[in-house]
Formats: C-alpha cells, structure tokens, sequence
C-alpha cells in the first residue's frame, strides 16, 4: 500500500473536546506513517480545502499534538459551511479533487455534527461520481447530542457535566442565600431543539427536594401558569427554587420565549435570553427575587471540566476513524455502542454516513418525567455514564495549559478559488 | 481558662471558600477543647443569634466539618441583615446577651465582607458598652475583593480564576469560529462597585491580540463610541474580539448599562444583564454576530475550580479568627499580608475591626491601564498569585462531592424573639 497525505477538519460549533479527536486522528496517522504520510488541517473545515488553505501538521511537536486532547476550541478553525449538492455545483467538487491531487490527498476526516455529516457524506462520492480515489470518514462532534445510531456524541459529555456539576454548585449558593434574600435562580443551557443538556441539569440531585427543582425542556410547550405554581410550589416548600432552562424552550405555537417581543430603549426588537424572560416572569407573577444565569460558550469550552468518558471517546473515535480509511471503508463514521450499562461499557462501531447524514436524534419522551420538569430513572441511566471521570488539564500559572501549534501554512499550488 | 461555648456563622452572598474558612475556625476549635466548648453555627447569619435558631456543630463528624473545605455555598446559611446601632436598638443587643448567655457562648465568629465586619464590629461593643464578656473576630470573606487593610479578600482569588479560565476557554472556542460565524463574545462577570473580578478577565492571555481585547470597568465611564471603535478593531485585526464587561459598568451620568431603559413585551421596565444590552450595541453599530454570557452565581459557586492559595488563606483566617479569640483580642480581623511577590509569600497577621468595618477598598487607578481596556503589569502582579493552584473536590458519580451536615438544632430555652 502506497504512502499518500490525509485531510483533517474541524466543522461546526466546537466543543471542549473535538481536539481530542484531532489528536486521536492526528496519533493515529503518525503510527501509520507507512501508509499515511503528513496530515493537512483544512484551516476553518471544508472552506481550508476549497480555498487550499491547509496546515502542515506534520511540522508540530508529538508534544504539541498530545496538548490538543486537553485544549478546547477548534484548533484549526471551524466553519459554518455547507457543500451544496454535487449535481448543481459541480465546480466546487472539481477544486476539491484538483486541491486533493495538488496535495496527494487520499484520506479525508471531517469532524462535525449533523450538518457537517452531510458535507463528508458529498465528499465521499467523489471516489464513485468522479473517479477520485478518497476514502472520507465522518468523525462525530456535537454538544446537542442529536447524532443518530451513536449511543452518544462525543462533546456531550463534557457539557453534560459541567451543567450537572455548576447546576449542583449555584443550587448550594442559592440556598445559603433564600432566606433573607434570592429565592429563584434560573440557568440557561444550550439545546435549541433537544432537551439533552437541560436534562444533565438533572443529574445535579436526585432525592426530594433536591435541585434542580424544575427543567424546562424544548420538547414540551412551556404553559406559564404551570411552571409558576410548581416555582411557587418549591419556594414554599424548600425555601428556595432552582431552574435548568433550556434555550429552545418555546410556547404551544412554537415561539421562543426569547423571542418574546422585548425592545430596547430605541424600540428595536431584542432577542433576549431565555432566563432574564423566565426570570421576570417570576418576579412579575410571584414577585420573588432571581438571579439568573447564562452559561453559553463557558459550557461548551470548560474544558478543565471535561467528562473522562467522553475525552477518552472523542479520543477513541479520531483512532477509529483512522483505522477505517485504511481499511478503505469509505463513507462511514465511527460511533459509540453502549455494551453495557451497569458497569457502564462501551466500545467504537461503525455506521455507514448515509444513515447517519441529515438525521436527528431526539431526546426518548421517557427520558423525560411525566409532569413534564424532570427526568426519569430512564433518563438518569443513560445521562450518568456519559458524566463520569475527570480528566483535568494540566495547569500553569494558574491556568489551564492549551497546545500552542506553530500552524505553517502548505504552499499554495493552485490558483485562488472563489467560494 | 474556663471552657465556654462558640458561636460562627455566615453573613452577605456567598463564596466558594466560605465554608473552608468554616472548615477553619470548627477544626481550630475542635483542637482547643479545653477552652472551647461546642461551637453553635448561627442558621442564617446573625438571624441565628437573634432568633435562638442555633446548629449544634458538635454533632457533626470531624469528615464532614473536612468536606466543609471543599463545599462552596455557605453551608450553615447566610442573610443579609444589618444590625442597628446598639445606642438606638438596645433590644437587639439585650436579646444577644440573653442568647449567649443561656448557651454560654463566650466568643463570636462571624464570617463575612463589608457589611458583616460592621456587625461584628457591633457585637464586638457587648462587653465594652454592656459588660457581656465576649470575644468577637470577623473572619473575611467576599468576592469583591474590597476589605481593607487585608492585601485580598478569601473568595476572591477562586472567582478570579474561575473567570480567567472560562475566558480563555471561551475565547479558544470563538477564535475557532469567527471566521464564518460569531464574531464577538461578551462575558458578563461580578463586581458592581470595583473592577477586582473583570480584571483578573484579563489574566487569561497577555500577548500581542491575546484575548480578552477588552475589559470593560465600573471605575471609567463607559463610552460607546470608543468602545465599539476598540470592538472594530479587534475583529478586523484578530478576526474576533472577547469582552470581560462588569455588571456595574455605567455611564458618565451614573447609570448602569443593565437599567438603560429595556421594556417587556408588556411594556415593563426591565433590568436585563450588562452583557446582552453590550451585545446588542454591538449588533447594533457594528453588525457583527455576538454570542454572550453572563456567570453570575457560577463564578463565585464554582468550588470545583476553586485557587489552592484561596482555599489555604480562607482556611487560615479562620484558624487565626479562634486563635486571636483565645488570646481575649475583641475586635479583630485576621488579614493578609502580601510578604513577598515572587515568589509569592503570605502571612496571616490582624487588623482592628474598627479600621476594617465601612471602608471599602478601591482598585488603584495604576492597576487599569492608561487607555481603560485592560490592565498594567501592576494589576497582574497583583493578581496572578491569587489564582496559583488547584485544589479539585473529591468528585462522586462525575460530580463534586459537598458536606452533607447533620444540622442538629440547639434545643431553644428563651421566647421567641421578633426581628
């Protein structure tokens, strides 16, 4: 088997771990240098092959590889960019080929969510549609858990935890604080169409009265007067309320409640968030006093509160993916089986991409508690592997260490492309 | 010396570390049991005192008055309750006496910031001006960093890192992005009338265009059009800008950010977070896409990225606290006394309550640099030893383990008393 180059990707929102990945693939294919000669990062995903904008790799320290399993971020630049379809746009397909064959390019890993599924899934048929000799594997990434056949997506876990773990420490505060002042702290999580991160939140307590007290979850219409007498209900009861709200959470007919009419002092429309929205609610039906919080890209990027499951997974399936293109097994994706629960087991499979591009996984409804603001035990089971372990990054001055890389850049050989 | 009883409790918001310093003053006590009886913890701050509402700490195991170290929140209560003057609420210190009396508490811990040291300073008076023989020391504690004569305030240093951290993180995860998506990120942090927590913000990177870009202060006026021109700038030069905007950022005039003028869909005056009216500036003048967040309870609970120095100086000054109790000095406030800078060296020394209480210590001028963006190698030599070290939780099931108290109550032997 012959020596050629790979390509390597990074597409769509990162996550605290998607550099794992990049390590994973980027290890892997320096113990293949026999068949995988340098490794080319796309600068900012598909858009760095289209544009022959590629990172030599092969240049950065095994040290500053290693460092990219406990750095957060995209290292080499994501992108929000979706190849159109091969029949219409048969340009962009040709530059890709010409940019591959400029670079000796045989092995193409893209790692990203959903979306980016359905790019590597286009760039995989350039070996049968127009006779370019790649084998692409999609390498899995999202924070939204929605990846299909994949028991889990690697990214997940990390936010899961970190929700779980600043959902259980804000709750400790708030209580401290309820009785002479807070009495209702609401926390905004990301999931705009899937409840997965709100329902970690869950994971935060488990015996009566313990917080979170209320998950509001996308999945189900957000009914004000419902959700105002179980806050009342708490406040009453244990003192004080704690709310994991998700960001999708949406009224009957499917409005956000973020969007629910606000204007600044110029009269514009404003797109404010969903806890600040929830928190006055509160205070203007039940007149209680709120914090509120908003976690955003804290959640997504805390790395030094990583899942050890899941950086060893985002690990294991850059690996994977590797092991795949050189058993030429194109158009496929690593995923995670589940063996075994209790103790928690897992292992890497593979799903061809055409089954996996351009679908969501939902959150099971009996995931979900039946009154709506909680999880199940079946919900509990599956959520809890997926938190387990700590992994910290090591720390320098006080602060988490992240992999500097040199990024030198592959000479251009090509003329520019427009996208 | 005959043996008499303890009082502590907790007084204002929360930290991190508060209960460390707990964890200080319990153990402290517990190895002069010859002199120091129990040690009743004040559910609720003062509120405990007023109200006979007492915990009996001695009931609790020596592990969980250990787990106290690394359990954030204030594990016995807090309040925010300000006693009156002694000369025009008599019945509040008579009420205290009789209190102390009927448990024969003979020294008083109270754990606290600004507010609390005036309390305790008010306590402190019960033997001079009612001839109640009892020993008062305020143990230190807030997150904003401005008690004087102490070089820091235990809490501090945890949220700085905590902010530090998620700054570099996030700015890592925005860097990735901002080629095809968001633009600028803004992260709103704690610190209504000083700059301490923005500031160590800008701990996370140094460098030429390292992020934060911006740190925005309570200290300068806020001027729109040089904030953006600043905003502009870094994207056009970096590709993205990261902002660290305090809560209390204000205008020339005095107003905050956070009350300029936002209504409901209702029509209501809303005081929505400092970070989304920025954002929407942004958005605004600029038209570049934001994402924000605001930490709010999560920087000042998060235990799990907790400073060693923080935690060790939070336990120190609540060992000193029982210390100078037992050596009769009323009155007193352990402090920290910056011994060396590099490399950096504390002690625990003491200052009179009397020049503690009421004053607020302010950010010198010198630690913001000239043109108000960012902070002075003054302000990072000040900063950068309070977040050295980690000091992670033991974590159960991915999450933080906390203290779990028995919180036995002090059977009441008085009336009820009205607050």
């Amino acid at each position: 088997m012959a020596q050629h180059n790979a390509f390597y990707a990074q597409s769509g929102g990162v996550t605290a771990v998607i550099n794992a990945s990049a390590c994973g693939v980027i290890e892997t294919c320096r113990r293949h240098s026999d068949k995988i000669g340098k490794v080319y990062a796309g600068h900012n995903g598909i858009i760095g092959a289209l544009t022959e904008d590629l990172i030599d790799v092969s240049q950065e320290s095994d040290e500053a590889i290693a460092a990219l399993r406990h750095t957060p971020g995209g290292a080499f630049g994501s992108c929000r960019y979706k190849l159109k379809d091969i029949e219409t746009h048969r340009a962009q397909y040709e530059r890709l080929i010409e940019v591959f064959k400029a670079h000796d390019i045989r092995y193409f890993f893209y790692n990203g969510g959903g979306d980016s599924a359905d790019t590597c899934l286009k760039v995989s048929q350039l070996s049968e549609k127009m006779g370019y000799p790649l084998t692409a594997i999609h390498v899995p990434k999202t924070v939204d858990n929605d990846l299909p056949i994949t028991d889990n997506s690697p990214g997940f876990g990390s936010v899961a935890k970190y929700i779980a773990t600043s959902t259980r420490e804000a709750a400790l505060d708030i209580a401290s604080m309820c009785a002479t002042s807070t009495k209702v702290f609401v926390l905004e999580v990301m999931g705009r169409h899937a409840g997965w991160i709100a329902a970690a939140g869950a994971l935060a307590g488990n015996g009566e009265g313990e917080p979170p007290h209320l998950v509001i979850f996308p999945e189900l219409p957000f009914q004000r007067a419902r959700v105002m007498q179980r806050v009342d209900e708490a406040v009453k009861k244990y003192g004080y309320c704690v709310i994991v709200v998700s960001e999708g959470a949406r009224y009957e007919d499917g409005t956000f409640l973020a969007d629910a009419g606000n204007t600044d002092a110029f009269g514009h429309r404003q797109l404010g968030g969903v806890a600040p929205t929830l928190a006055g609610m509160i205070k203007q039906d039940l007149g209680y006093k709120y914090h509120w919080a908003v976690a955003d890209y804290l959640q997504r990027a805390a790395r030094h509160l990583a899942s050890r499951t899941d950086v060893e997974q985002a690990y294991a399936v850059g690996q994977k993916a590797v092991e795949l293109a050189l058993e030429g097994r194109n158009a496929m994706m690593p995923t995670i089986k589940r063996v075994s629960e209790t103790p928690y087991e897992w292992r890497i499979d593979a799903a061809p991409l055409a089954e996996v591009a351009n679908k969501e996984k939902f959150m099971p409804r009996d995931y979900i508690r039946e009154d709506g603001f909680g999880i199940t035990e079946a919900g509990r089971r599956y959520l809890s592997p997926l938190i387990q372990g700590e992994d910290f990054p090591p720390f320098e001055n006080g602060l988490p260490k992240v992999a500097k890389l040199d990024k030198v850049k592959v000479p251009r050989k090509l003329p520019a492309f427009e996208l």
